[in-house]
């Protein structure tokens, strides 16, 4: 099967539900009309095998998780998630994991009203590079260069599970129905498109933090030109954590990656005009510090304590 | 060095020059304004070391050609290339390659007024994946699906030299300036933005002829459901394959790809018309055949026999 076959077998067969998409996969490049008043936001993730994920996982979770973390990126940005680019680098041609491959993102496009526009594929090492665009109406994208002093730091969600699945990911001693809870967490990220109106409503800054928290908010620090303060006892660890990790949970909740949560400021004055607003959700964010004048990343002991914060992540080289 | 100093030390750095940018690099995705008036192209290609360039290539060469051969794509369309994002992947930290290739990669986006507005640098096997988005007035971007029977088929320029190029790598028979030229054809692909207006105008389909002239025209000719006829002492071989490939230069020409020339079809009606645009402008099209009602291609030979033509290109499985 040589690639045109395979896009015609696989890809192309993906039908387009939006009515900006002039046309899709089938040309040197797709075409798009963007609805005036809004601005396009455009990001890439690549996801490279036994990297970002294992050879051995199946290929409707890899397809999946791909999709998952390019959206992520989206909704950190207060941006509606709406086409994707998909560059698939294929080490052999396997007609069953392709088969998979498609069903795991035709379901994730079709969980989030994406569409999937074009793309190439090519033969190599097995990775996934995802090109995705998104509209927020004019002026509203939400950047890391917002924070101002004063502003309180929320988080979406508990933190440490993906990163604990890592860790944990041969470990005997962890009950079946646990272990599948993290895998859960690190298979299948569930990006905050729910948070995307709040976001644009009362954000300041936001950044996707699957490179962990302290990294992630140390941009927000470094793109606003601010300093912040994270009291210990506030962040919201994953309880797992505490059960199989107690001793590294406040670090892993740190400075693990992979959550795919977001992390947020918002004026001290309008903290409780979004908690109202999350509430009629059903949504929780967790407050857990505060922006400041001072530079750098400070935490706030469970003593009491504040100690200097060395923002740690994921790094590739 | 992680991922973020990385990034902020070579790619950062690249200054935004198009108004449309609201902000670039730094943020978990680009934030563009696109122009009323115009819809938005997007396309994507990966190169992968040892399949579409050669790791001994110098980085210099290797971002260029990446580069070129995304804007050939939006040539194609008729579309004038303005952004991009980078998908980097990389198998070792090498400052001085990474200065290599962000020297390439500025002076492609200088010279064809590109931005590059994101992109994500990951760990693993060396591969380079473009997303370049482009800009067409509404409604006149060029498909494959538009060729009637009766138009003329062009091609932009001479081909099979990077073919040849390939074929002679290791030929130690090949004089040292024919060596120099042929790879200047691969290495250095000359994507055909000259021809975007004159497209526009004139063309009734378009493709880029990366995978060969008689895969891509077969391309256009499945889209438009029709056929082709190429008259063999028209199709513009380059001079190089008659002086070392004589026996083959016909079969190189029509399915030797990575040329990045462009095949186009235009009614009968406009072709003296688009001549007259031509040659005002200094350039050269060359006519090889018709589109034709019957399907499938075929091709009258030297010795005015009708031969049926099998559609050959580039395979990556």
């Amino acid at each position: 099967m040589n690639e045109f076959a395979l896009i015609e077998q696989f890809f192309k067969s993906i039908p387009i539900k939006s009515k900006e998409v002039l046309f899709g996969i089938g040309d040197d490049a797709a075409c798009l009309q963007i609805p005036p008043g809004n601005n396009l936001l455009v990001s890439t993730d690549t996801l490279v095998s036994g990297i970002h994920f294992l050879p051995e996982w199946g290929a409707y979770d890899i397809a999946r998780r791909s999709v998952m973390v390019n959206i992520s990126d989206m909704a950190a940005m207060g941006a509606t998630p709406r086409w994707l680019t998909l560059a698939l680098t294929l080490d052999k041609f396997d007609s069953h994991w392709l088969t998979e491959f498609t069903r795991g993102l035709t379901d994730s496009l079709n969980q989030y009203n994406l569409d999937l526009i074009g793309g190439d594929t090519t033969h190599g090492p097995l990775s996934i590079s995802l090109t995705i665009l998104g509209l927020a109406p004019d002026g509203l994208a939400i950047r890391r260069s917002g924070a101002s002093p004063g502003d309180v730091i929320l988080v979406s969600g508990q933190l440490g599970a993906a990163a604990l699945a890592l860790k944990l990911l041969n470990n005997q001693e962890v009950s079946l129905e646990d272990k599948r809870e993290l895998m859960d967490k690190l298979l299948y990220p569930t990006p905050r498109t729910d948070l995307i109106s709040i976001l644009r409503q009362y954000a300041s800054a936001a950044i996707d933090i699957s490179d962990g928290l302290s990294a992630d908010l140390n941009h927000i620090c470094d793109a606003s030109k601010v300093g912040a303060c994270l009291i210990e006892k506030q962040i919201p660890v994953h309880p797992l954590l505490n059960k199989y990790s107690n001793a590294q949970s406040i670090d892993l909740a740190l400075s693990g990656g992979d959550d795919y949560e977001l992390c947020f400021t918002v004026p001290a004055g309008q903290v409780n005009a979004l908690y109202n607003d999350l509430s009629k959700e059903n949504l929780v964010c967790y407050p857990i510090g505060f922006i400041e004048e001072t530079l750098g990343l400070r935490i706030k002991k469970l003593d009491n304590q504040l100690e200097h914060l060395v923002p740690k992540g994921y790094s590739h080289f």
